[in-house]
């Protein structure tokens, strides 16, 4: 039994410097995300199909990892559903549960399971994997890291503009001085749509309007017009969104364009737009009409940050508010409002941009030379107390020619090599030589602690 | 579209102290392994069925998550094998892919895959999820967390006491006095096997064997004999494990028992042992014949720990020598040993005595009273700046009564209050509470952030 060695497509390995350097990033939101006083949790890989279902739209749905029921529950598989072509209940009746698909469905799952244990309002963050059996392509995968900051229990304008402040704080840090937030309004939406005449089918009207990066401004306005048969007022529409509009013609467009606005959304845009205005410590901000945001849980304010010189590389975050998720899952009342940081667009950027701290190292510090068993064993508590005082020690397996070990220890980048044979024995002394500068000193074997103290 | 929050049977929700708490244990184990050099890799939790199966003995298979293939790809489903209860051809027509069932052969997969960037003797530990589909029962799990490391390329014996040395010290960093690691090796069961008869079902007769902390010493020896027919011999064999053999009991017997035994093998165990009962740092230490680990892939030496006081707890790790695991990748020649610790194990024993730290604690630091948003704004950049002090500021979000507000911060345990409203406006201060004392302090707005420098 031989077979090729190989991760499925859509997947990844990450090898030790790979993975220090998403560490990185991840150390960066996190502590970004706890200096704002929010608190850790993590949720299963796997949820019921109850719960995954009917969160994220058809095309959500279609892309969700469904496993397989094991041991005897296989031979409930329905076949008559599966000759009718009815594949949902085929699979339904092999698979009752998914692989998680974002993290907002589970923290809302979460907040109304254990309401009881938790008091709001409930900050959280989440980084975990999630799952899209989307088709893999470049920079696409199907399997990656989310990481996600949430407030479950109140509606206040402020946590709005926090997620603002976190975005504008991590990417400050990261110094990916390129990237851009847009920002959008739902309502603003839903209103836009009945000005047009959209009747039921909104999340057909926001699916096309967020095709804008894809397929280009022309085509989604055609694809519109055909649908939505009403030529004039999509073109105004586009007008303004053609613009790339300011703050302030964002607010203008809104009071003019829109009949059907509610005065409390524009009182509240106002504000908004008067705190990110006034606060210097901010990104990049645009508001941009044609943000839709292919989730269906949003209802109110909706993010999403990209990468100004290269919009091809997609969103590197996005967010929302939603003021309805936990009401699928029985608790009521529970305004909600998220963001989420995609980690490995991230990760590509700051790649490409080769800003990457230059200390991001392995832990090859000290390599000890094997001359036998007999000198290792010598030495053993020595190097069990330096690496007690943080000293990383790895000692070379195997008693080989000295020049292969040489050369282990400088294709690794090991900063010390430790020397201990027959002569260092013999005088009772270690010997340690400095990689980078080949410099070599010797130690009393009683006073070699002392080195590293 | 409304249902009850429920995660499924066998996972886990963490809250945010319970994944505090798994995350000291984690940072205990991984800053051990790189102390030891070792570095860190991650693999896909999805790997192909192809890699998966045949790796962990038809028990093991059984327990392999399968995914469902998604999209157009389910029309392929295999309805004549459903029909003809080829349950196994089924189940290929529909899934190509599983979730992880270990890390060891992933590990396996990564290293044949990517040979060519590596550089051996390769010291790599992985801290991530495993799935099974075992039945959930208290303190088993579908899900969850294994943290292992590994050395791939040499055979050296300083290794197999370097796990020994691992062990150990994360176990005494753990303050976990009552475990106890079992050693055995499977030339020795091999050679015991035969000696007893057993033909071609040595994975039979070790299974068997590893049962006995299940249901007992007699029930084993019974179902034994009633197998491989050979009264006598097990009887010997039952004598000395009974015994409970120390370590030179346990040579003892290899070298009287066993005529079949390999000389390289003794002076092996001979050098082993000696250089264990040398060393003082080590934890506890037993060499038990009715060791066998149910994976098949284990050629050599044998761990498994588990705690003295409660051997009903079951595993808390294990691990072993596999010479030949990564030749089912097509990568010859490369012999490897590792270890797992089993993070969910060892967080119950630890919360069952209580040894988690004192000073684990939420990111509830500084809960800043909301007196309305124009009080807030007023101070947001010396809010910032505090958070880039280190210090974790959470901003109450909506202006309700401040009874309420306190009792939030009582219930969440916050260090301190932020008191801001309107006649410390006026007088240009802030008022700081300390929450357990109840001593109020006020500093002027110009040297507020002095306070925490």
């Amino acid at each position: 039994m031989s077979n090729k060695p190989l991760n499925p497509k859509g997947t990844r390995d990450f090898n030790p410097i790979t993975l220090q350097r998403r560490r990185y990033i991840i150390d960066v939101i996190s502590s970004t995300f706890k200096s704002f006083g929010y608190n850790e949790i993590e949720t299963p890989s796997i949820e019921r199909r109850l719960t995954l279902y009917h969160k994220y739209g058809n095309e959500g749905d279609n892309f969700i990892f469904n496993i397989l029921n094991s041991g005897e529950k296989i031979k409930k598989a329905n076949l008559k559903a599966f000759n009718d072509k009815n594949y949902n209940d085929f699979i339904s009746s092999i698979s009752e549960k998914g692989l998680r698909f974002d993290l907002t469905v589970p923290l809302a799952r979460y907040v109304s399971q254990h309401q009881n244990e938790i008091s709001f309002p409930f900050k959280r963050f989440q980084i975990q994997n999630v799952w899209r059996a989307d088709r893999p392509q470049k920079g696409r995968y199907q399997e990656f890291t989310q990481c996600d900051a949430d407030v479950i229990g109140s509606d206040s304008l402020l946590l709005e503009f926090e997620m603002i402040q976190l975005y504008s704080s991590v990417f400050k840090k990261l110094e990916l001085k390129d990237v851009v937030i847009k920002i959008n309004h739902r309502q603003v939406l839903n209103a836009i749509a009945k000005k047009i005449g959209v009747k039921d089918n909104f999340n057909e009207f926001f699916t096309s309007l967020d095709k804008i990066d894809k397929v280009g401004s022309e085509k989604t306005m055609d694809e519109l017009k055909s649908k939505f048969n009403n030529a004039d007022e999509i073109d105004k529409l586009f007008d303004i969104i053609n613009k790339n509009p300011n703050h302030e013609e964002y607010l203008k467009f809104i009071k003019n364009y829109l009949s059907d606005y509610d005065s409390k959304l524009l009182d509240e845009l106002e504000t908004f737009i008067n705190m990110i205005d006034k606060n210097k410590k901010l990104i990049n901000i645009d508001f941009d009409l044609s943000l839709a945001r292919g989730l269906e849980y949003y209802t109110g304010m909706i993010y999403e940050v990209s990468l100004k010189s290269d919009l091809n590389i997609g969103s590197l975050g996005g967010g929302g508010r939603y003021e309805y998720l936990t009401e699928s899952f029985n608790l009521k009342n529970n305004s909600g409002i998220g963001i989420s940081f995609g980690l490995d667009r991230i990760f590509h950027v700051i790649n490409d941009k080769e800003l990457f701290p230059k200390n991001i190292s392995l832990n090859n510090e000290i390599l000890v030379i094997n001359f036998g068993k007999e000198y290792i064993y010598k030495i053993l508590d020595l190097l069990d107390e330096i690496r007690g005082l943080g000293k990383k020690v790895f000692i070379y397996p195997d008693n080989i020619k000295l020049s292969k070990q040489f050369s282990f220890a400088n294709n690794n980048n090991f900063k010390e090599v430790l020397i201990f044979g027959e002569s260092e024995n013999q005088e009772n002394f270690i010997k340690i030589r400095n990689m980078e500068s080949g410099d070599e000193e010797n130690f009393n074997l009683k006073d070699f602690t002392k080195k590293y103290h």
